[in-house]
């Protein structure tokens, strides 16, 4: 390997492996937020951990950057990745589609492979209590054959049809966190469907109780792997991947003290532990679609957008109530993620999407991207209206299909908390 | 230095850092699987941790590695080695037997040192509760000069006897995991000589109370960890260095759902946090001796042995009344480890030996290894006998000669569970 | 970028994310020597850890490592540095000072402003309880704009006058511990003058409980923390920083011996918890200044003068009635930083030094180098006294300051312990 060749693959593989703590994380970010006693939400972000690399080295990782058939869906029987070459070494040559960095199938499958983990993490966050274990574990298999593969193989897959069209979403405002809150509406809305069965007027919210220790390690471990996920995301280690590292670490900083200030001008209350930590995450997920676009000044523009956004949004969820959404996928993942894609036709600087690999992305309306940028939006909006549309569907037939085999999907959680039987195994799952 | 012995070093040192975080993932482990109160755990593997810096950096690092005395145990007065070279800077040259990759003395050490480390912490959990402090940690310093440094010396260092006839053990399922498990049966025979003595009829079992929280902590630790454990391993950055990536995190995955899946056809528990777990761990346990040796396919179907194996041997195991071994030392690390070295001689392919330095490895039977195959099954055989009975008599005489001076190693621990004073100080290391 | 750089840069971001966790870790440690519900020292953190992110990208950076105005302070407003290049991509430059390795400002920023927050966050254990948060808050902004940067742009910053004069601190005797220490002493005298204006004749201690679980993440994160800290020092992948990683490591771990038998000397205890992690602390402080200029024995030798000072220095200490230091900052970081950059002018070896960047350093007394070495000793004394006043004097002022405006910067703290609000605020931070 060439100097080059060996820094990519070093660098994406261990932001790969900090990627692929944040499943975990995300367990432990609910323990941190709803109390020390959910054994489930361990329990269910180990299991999702181990079933992502077994089912995308099978064919996951196929159906998702496998060249595609008709700009659809990844091949599910292309040689290199299916089961990651089987028996033969070719794991161990380039993968087609990052062949320009010389990355390895090996380092690109973990690196996508977390990404695929973490991804349905946050879908989970809404089966909380809720959700049959033993469904919620087929429900995984399918999602990540299929409802991950499905915007991945559409938009980051280069052969993809959003793709071709000109679409851009760098580390996943929608692939991941715009998904994410889509597939979770399709689960949500079966199980209150199944509520409404039962005669029940509101669906039962989820209890809070901050857990501050397990809600710090959460942060910290999800801050870290954010440095894998959007610094990787520019799939080399060169002059932009260090860039990555600011804009997505100042936005998080930025947005950290617009959300603190934001929640105390509504509720006097100062440096709640909830909104420092969601100020956090909603920076880092609101800059992950344009980390590798933009600059480090537009970063802290983008960080200060966030707290009035995630409040608002919050409050607005708040007040359903056919739903309980007690970690935020609505108002953070689902907005901030969207939120951020359509940025990109705003603050994208050509001189820095170069570097990550999008030399042909126009600068962006505050740049003097003009029409070119006014097409971006267009390209953008067209693509997160038929991703989410499309998810949403594939997730809800899914548990459309589970409720039909096995007598309903949800389990008999009330507003009293979860069942958790002494031997510690959950009653349900998170 | 070039690039590719800066990427060897950069690589290879990293590693050791995730794997030097395992020996206190370790005592996480012991805390998540034995309730939260069991202080000792922790203070016992932070002083592991030490120590093992400290005794290989005075010695143990030339016993295991340095040019060896006919083939038998590392020079300990090799000047490099000796406390690293004391105040020259021989440090900074490249270790003799990893030239080839240019890995510095530095890089080396640390990386085999942390093994070391965490080899005693799996020791360690047999000693949970029984063994006095202080007899702990003189057999501490004595492990780490002699008791480790034996397999180390006859096996991975390419002038140990073993090697030289030709065994090998990729990342140590013999040298790390086996003798963890011949040296703690050298500690728990004499816990029982004592309990004998004091008249009891069965060993105290120790206490067993899930704390998911910090039972999820150890898995990911021990997960990042493994991820410097093997491919480490290949003591290089290449491309055989990311398959092993891949092979070790397959299996990790089919383990926890062949374990999962084993689990419940027994006891009809779903999801139980102890085997989700453990079948992870004894994924990594049985890949360990030969990531470097196989294809992603063979680790899935190594992988989906491990269930069946694990919950087995502890069924066996826990029948035997004369001991206690709460953590699974023998169902995991013993039995899983020697299963994996035995496997060597059925799954390796030398086209995936070569890239982690094994260019002489032949073939496994069940990839038309024939004859060299068998031949290379007597010799892993051999090298198992051999190197479990000499660490299981090395670590039981220890203990010996420590209870003559100590008057016993054990403390008075019943099944009340452990006592620990006010000021936490343990009154028995973990 | 040529495979040197890419190599440096490589190494220095990614040890910044170690540094970057101990800001938290700092946090974890206080839950961990103090009690698990001090909710307030984990808001505390990771607002410290945001903050730093945000003020250092604005100005703070320049104001430390931008070439400075008269050898005091670094240029506000030089351009590649102010707000990391505002909305042009001066970022992926490489930063003037450390041009010679390739370090992109990107690179240098990270590094940097981890050191920046985790500084802060050892000022803060001395502020535990008993400062007001929106106090803290404001002295963060003026810590990283002014008192942080004062150290840095003296010694650190290569146009510095004391960097000039040939003052060394490898990788922040001074700067981080010793600095911290003084502004620590410059908060907690205004809060002895509030506490006896309120008629206290005693300042009230603050409860001690040790919470094993946190107590060994935070070490191990720290622990983990210091590999970035030290070795990245380097600010180069070279054959001295894997020496760094050993000489780094082996103090550890030979302090945590010392501190340990010291203390079991003393009280007969074996194997505190508290005197098992502050002897790693305290031997990971006293070689912070000179890990890149001395041998693994020197190292050796360090580490063993730790226990001794740390103990005795924890006596001294704990006789103040005026003031309550309840995780160490005085005897660790202030008394362990300081005789660390004393200890520069005896166990200096040149041959180690050149590899991290100070080729002109003499080596020490013990060394053989007379009168260089004597000369350096009064430079390095001179560099103590001048920038423990400074800092001292600039955090007293700040502290005053904000006391003339809020009516004070104290809370209602008594020895009953923090007052925590059932909403998960914490009424005073940390």
């Amino acid at each position: 390997m060439t100097a080059a060749v060996l820094a990519n693959n070093l660098w994406v593989i261990l932001c790969g492996l900090f990627v692929f703590m944040m499943t975990i994380a995300v367990g432990l970010l609910e323990v941190g937020e709803l109390g020390h006693r959910v054994i489930g939400s361990l329990v269910k972000t180990i299991l999702i951990t181990g079933l992502a690399v077994l089912v995308m080295a099978i064919v996951g990782f196929n159906t998702a950057f496998a060249p595609t058939i008709g700009g659809v869906i990844g091949n599910p029987l292309y040689g290199p990745g299916l089961f990651l070459g089987g028996f033969s070494p070719g794991i161990a040559d380039s993968w087609w589609s990052v062949s320009g960095a010389g990355l390895r199938t090996g380092t690109y499958f973990l690196f996508e492979t977390a990404f695929a983990a973490v991804t349905l993490a946050l879908v989970a966050v809404i089966a909380l209590h809720k959700m049959k274990p033993s469904a919620f574990a087929i429900y995984s298999v399918v999602y990540f054959v299929l409802i991950w593969a499905v915007p991945a193989a559409w938009i980051w897959n280069p052969s993809g049809w959003l793709a071709k069209l000109g679409m851009v979403d760098f580390a996943g405002g929608l692939v991941v966190h715009g998904a994410a809150g889509a597939a979770g509406l399709g689960i949500v809305w079966q199980i209150w469907r199944e509520e409404k069965a039962k005669g029940l007027k509101v669906s039962p919210p989820v209890h809070y109780e901050v857990n501050a220790g397990w809600l710090t390690v959460a942060i910290l471990l999800l801050w870290v792997g954010w440095f894998g996920f959007n610094p990787g995301s520019v799939l080399a280690f060169n002059d932009e991947a260090i860039v990555v590292v600011e804009t997505t670490f100042i936005a998080a900083a930025c947005a950290m003290v617009s959300t603190s200030m934001t929640a105390y001008i509504l509720t006097r209350e100062v440096f709640n532990p909830l909104y420092v930590v969601n100020g956090i995450l909603m920076g880092l997920i609101v800059i992950t679609p344009l980390a590798g676009f933009v600059s480090p000044a537009s970063a802290l523009v983008l960080g200060l957008l966030c707290g009035p956004i995630f409040v608002y949004a919050e409050k607005v969820v708040g007040r359903a109530k056919w739903m309980s959404d007690p970690v935020g996928l609505f108002p953070g993942h689902l907005v901030g993620g969207i939120f951020g894609v359509l940025m990109i036709a705003f603050f994208a600087q050509n001189q820095f999407a170069a570097g990550s690999g999008f030399p042909g992305l126009p600068n962006g309306v505050l740049f003097g991207g003009g029409g070119a940028a006014v097409k971006q939006l267009g390209i953008e909006v067209l693509g997160i209206g038929v991703a989410v549309i499309a998810v949403f569907v594939l997730s809800h037939l899914t548990v459309r299909v589970l409720a039909a085999l096995m007598q309903g999907i949800t389990t008999n959680y009330t507003e009293a908390g979860p069942v958790e039987t002494t031997s510690g195994v959950p009653a349900a799952l998170g």
